[in-house]
């Protein structure tokens, strides 16, 4: 595999940090090329703005306009194509994060936020058909991703019927709407519950589970997510067929697998 | 009402700033007090850190400590206290932002992870039975929040059986795992959608909607999430119990109204 690993926790002496060197390692010692982007570590900037697209001030700034632009003419930050050259050259994405208010931390956000932007991670049409490529159809199809998630919450209460709700669906927005638009399949998350009462024997386990995590990653099946381009949606309103999935509510419906 | 409208638009041409300075008239128009909060103007910083906490980067960063003893020391940075000053002065939270990748722009994602601190917002126990105040009772009860979210998504592929999930469900992180677990109650989010193919008439009908929304704020019934100190779930395992919402998939359950 040709990863790229993506941290963003400030402390090098953390459970989040020590579990990124023990996953990058043992990916290395497995024959896997490893690219690491650590954002505390490289002060990555979160905030979109004009500035990213050399935009000029006095023009009425439309994102996704202004950045399709720069990015056809190759006048992005230049922060921002480093990091889209590695996305370019990974066949793997390991997102790692603390799960802070039930999300990202905002230096990853961010991260999405600027190099995701509209032809690089979306945008694009299907030449004989005209329809927009997106949910399991992009830019980045081919690719597989997986989060790596640390969460004060013990495992109860972060699951189906947990009172933070449950992680696939606390996790939506990002293996969903922002992997899986992108044409990316996605891997089961690796959840870390209970993190800040870690105890040493608590860690050689979870580095265990992950080390086997990591090196399975070719061969573990994605998350059953819905293409938008298959009959299971209508192409004009965008919704699910009325007699897919009828017994399910919540975000289950975009699962092939939903009853 | 005393208002505090946090917007995260970098564009003051933009349909997010010109429904922000309408709703902001409307509110005093009416002789509510409203203070800003505009992120991109205050060019706010995101990051956590451990300069937030004057830590010592020689002692390993535990953020949840650094920042609850930076808050009863009063050392944290300034600029999160005058943010938590403007939420202990408001008793009503508007937050108004774009939707990008499904979820908050970075800028105020990182709003939440800074002045959103253990001690502040959340990490109090009841006195009389030890029980974690969270989910309904919190630091922030008596307060009321709503979302404000532009996206360019068509009304149904955003809804219930749309492609891009439930708007309720995507903003279940912010809705539940924020306003409701600090205590605050949680008006029924102000949707904008196809934001990006906005007319005069359809912006007209959008800042009448917005002006009704705001004006009622004081009557409108909150969504219905279930408090953790309450009967519906098990004080152990924190899930809900197995007789409750016995139909229901996904986040729904956490609603007092789920089949």
């Amino acid at each position: 595999m040709k990863v790229l690993w993506l941290a963003a926790h400030p402390e090098e002496r953390s459970l989040n940090s020590s579990l990124k060197n023990e996953g990058i390692r043992t990916l290395r010692d497995h024959g896997h090329e490893v690219q690491l982007s650590d954002l505390y570590a490289m002060k990555w900037n979160p905030v979109v703005d004009a500035d990213d697209f050399g935009h000029s001030p006095t023009d009425r700034l439309h994102i996704s306009s202004a950045a399709h632009r720069a990015y056809t003419h190759g006048t992005l930050s230049p922060d921002i194509r480093t990091e889209q050259e590695k996305v370019t050259w990974a066949d793997t994405l390991v997102v790692q994060f603390p799960l802070w208010w039930y999300g990202m931390p905002a230096i990853l956000k961010g991260w999405f936020d600027r190099v995701f932007i509209r032809g690089f991670a979306y945008g694009i049409d299907d030449p004989a058909t005209g329809q927009a490529l997106r949910y399991g159809d992009g830019p980045l199809t081919g690719k597989r991703a997986m989060a790596v998630v640390t969460a004060g919450a013990r495992p109860s209460s972060i699951g189906p019927r947990g009172v933070n709700g449950d992680l696939d669906d606390l996790l939506f927005p990002l293996h969903h709407g922002t992997f899986w638009y992108t044409g990316m399949s996605v891997a089961p998350p690796f959840l870390v519950p209970s993190a800040d009462r870690t105890t040493p024997a608590a860690f050689e386990d979870t580095a265990a589970r992950l080390r086997t995590r990591l090196l399975e990653l070719p061969s573990t099946p994605p998350l059953p997510f819905r293409r938008q381009n298959s009959p299971d949606y209508d192409p004009e309103t965008l919704t699910l067929h009325p007699d897919l999935a009828p017994h399910s509510t919540g975000l289950a419906l975009h699962y092939t697998d939903a009853p």
